[in-house]
């Protein structure tokens, strides 16, 4: 097992990763400090491993929810049927919430962990690769709304992230890429040297080669737990951790929540912030051929919806939280491997990207 | 104007108390630090107080919206009505709330600001003797769940706090009276000299006397700004502000809310407290009677509802959020001026007192 830390002084927490980690009380005792625990998970993993989380909370009146699964779901109304759960079996505030599943389910269990009775504790164990490596670590949580994702929601750090391997056993292919897509944008962003090792590693992820992933998981973790150290609330460089976001909330977005995966989103988000990079003289043709080849490699969408046009995405940008006083910050490489926040670029250039994207994608 | 300082480090935040305040851009401006405003009212005190609010916001995007009036709005969809609104409005992480209103609106618009893009400014603008108090300054924020009253919400403080005593001209006699509720409790937990002051002058605060009025603002404002300073998040002597509220709650939630005013629950709350302090021995029958005389010059209920038996009341205090692990906790008087939060009573005295209160009510 590998342990890692995110310090954030009282709110410090560990990452543990590894295998057969789910059923160990060892774990997760030590972050649960009432007597009642609310699993949350949802249809689709609840009957894969529940069973096996529950030897980890011996003792502990235990009393789980299954939420629909998908991101369509991420909703005030599901997150009300959390609280329905938690006043039916009258838990109290040191009540502690687990969630068990991918990041919708750990974005919407960390709200209402941060909103029930203005605040209860709270255990990520992501079984999804992208919440492994991205959502779970980090303390946002929330749902969306029908005119912006994520658009409610509070930082609220977990007592604890327990990430088992042994779950990716089960997460179908696309779920695997959407994952890779948050791996590689953390080479992408500040970890060049890893760039180059997933570029050398690519096949072995896909196949699930347990050695590599631990790697990369534990890499990736590492990168997102520096960052958030560095700034929690993201009044500066946890800014960077938004690369390809901009673009991919407007696919999200545009195509209806769900349409897309997240990390699918993402990836076509960072080729176009790519792209965008070298109209403005940063990255070369050749940097962004890297990168298009290995998100193609990565099974993930190399060309946008053909169903979307330039207006349709500024639209849905326009409406991102990385917008301040209506003029739009993006992220944008200087390389591989060096990532900044800047509204100083050119909108030409951006709707050339876009322009160039769709033309790409309706051919 | 009286300025009181609420300390929280980072989070401080300055209290305004006086006439004439409400159209002043220089006690609002130093508070806004972006360009879009949303003031959140109801509809009755928008068309009451907006348009003297607005001098203030010169220069500003400012947006309103008004809610429905009444703590059976208190609940998430009425939250949901306000993202809408940001949304609609595209507004930004950079955006500000104002809450101009009671405590419903005052609660609903500080939990929205805890949550939209994960937090964003707000000024409490307290229209109501309770709201200006109480539920104004301290940060507890949130919304009713039909199972518990404030069960979901945040700590999230406001920027500033500017309480025009003006507004009190046009509130209704029985919110008047709730207000004092809240006002007398302070005197009764930790200031027996205002407690003495307040049985002297509650003929004036009922007259609407703007002195005596200012005086007890000022003074109940720095008690709780005390004890906030000391606890923000209610580890310890902060629940000593639920003084009555776990008996007043069960009211609420047992008539329906709305039905009995926060305050008025609140006052009759304090009631069983002081009696049950009295079976325990900690207080005299005189004292539990000038309690009574006091809350009944006040012009606040005396008597339970004559409808709500003594099993409904534990029934409902179960849910309530000062219970730890099922080990019921209550705050009690040792002394006039005096409370401790103690789950050490005897449970017998506890249905002595509701069953003597329901005597009493039904007779």
């Amino acid at each position: 097992m590998r342990t890692l830390q995110l310090d954030l002084g009282e709110r410090s927490y560990p990452i543990y990763i590894g295998t057969q980690l789910l059923g160990n009380p060892d774990l997760f005792t030590p972050h649960i400090h009432g007597k009642q625990v609310l699993i949350v998970s949802n249809t689709t993993v609840a009957p894969l491993y529940l069973d096996a989380l529950m030897p980890a909370l011996d003792g502990f009146n235990v009393q789980a929810i299954s939420l629909p699964d998908g991101e369509a779901y991420k909703t005030l109304d599901t997150l009300n049927s959390i609280f329905d759960a938690l006043l039916g079996y009258r838990f109290n505030r040191r009540c502690t919430l687990i969630a068990l599943g991918g990041g919708v389910v750990g974005d919407i269990c960390g709200f209402a962990a941060a909103s029930y009775q203005r605040g209860v504790d709270f255990v990520q164990v992501p079984t999804t690769l992208l919440s492994q490596v991205d959502s779970s670590v980090g303390g946002k949580t929330g749902v969306n709304h029908r005119l912006g994702k994520n658009m409610i929601g509070a930082f609220h750090q977990p007592n604890g992230v327990i990430i088992d391997t042994d779950t990716l056993s089960t997460l179908a292919d696309r779920e695997l890429s959407a994952g890779l897509a948050e791996i590689i944008k953390y080479g992408l962003i500040r970890d060049p040297e890893f760039f180059t090792w997933l570029e050398d590693n690519i096949d072995r992820l896909l196949a699930r080669d347990p050695d590599a992933l631990a790697f990369a998981i534990e890499r990736s973790c590492r990168n997102k737990a520096d960052v958030v150290a560095a700034d929690e609330r993201e009044g500066g460089v946890r800014a960077l951790l938004n690369f390809g976001h901009t673009f991919g909330h407007a696919i999200e977005t545009g195509m209806g929540y769900g349409t897309w995966l997240h990390g699918e989103a993402v990836g076509t988000g960072m080729l176009l912030a790519a792209d965008l990079s070298a109209r403005q003289g940063w990255l070369t043709s050749a940097q962004v051929e890297r990168i298009a080849r290995l998100l193609d490699k990565a099974r993930l969408p190399v060309h946008t919806p053909a169903t979307m046009d330039s207006e349709q995405f500024l639209e849905h940008m326009a409406v991102d939280k990385k917008v301040l006083d209506g003029g739009m910050r993006l992220v944008l490489l200087k390389d591989i491997g060096n990532a900044i926040v800047t509204g100083d670029f050119d909108t030409k250039h951006l709707r050339s990207t876009l322009d160039a994207a769709q033309a790409r994608a309706t051919n």
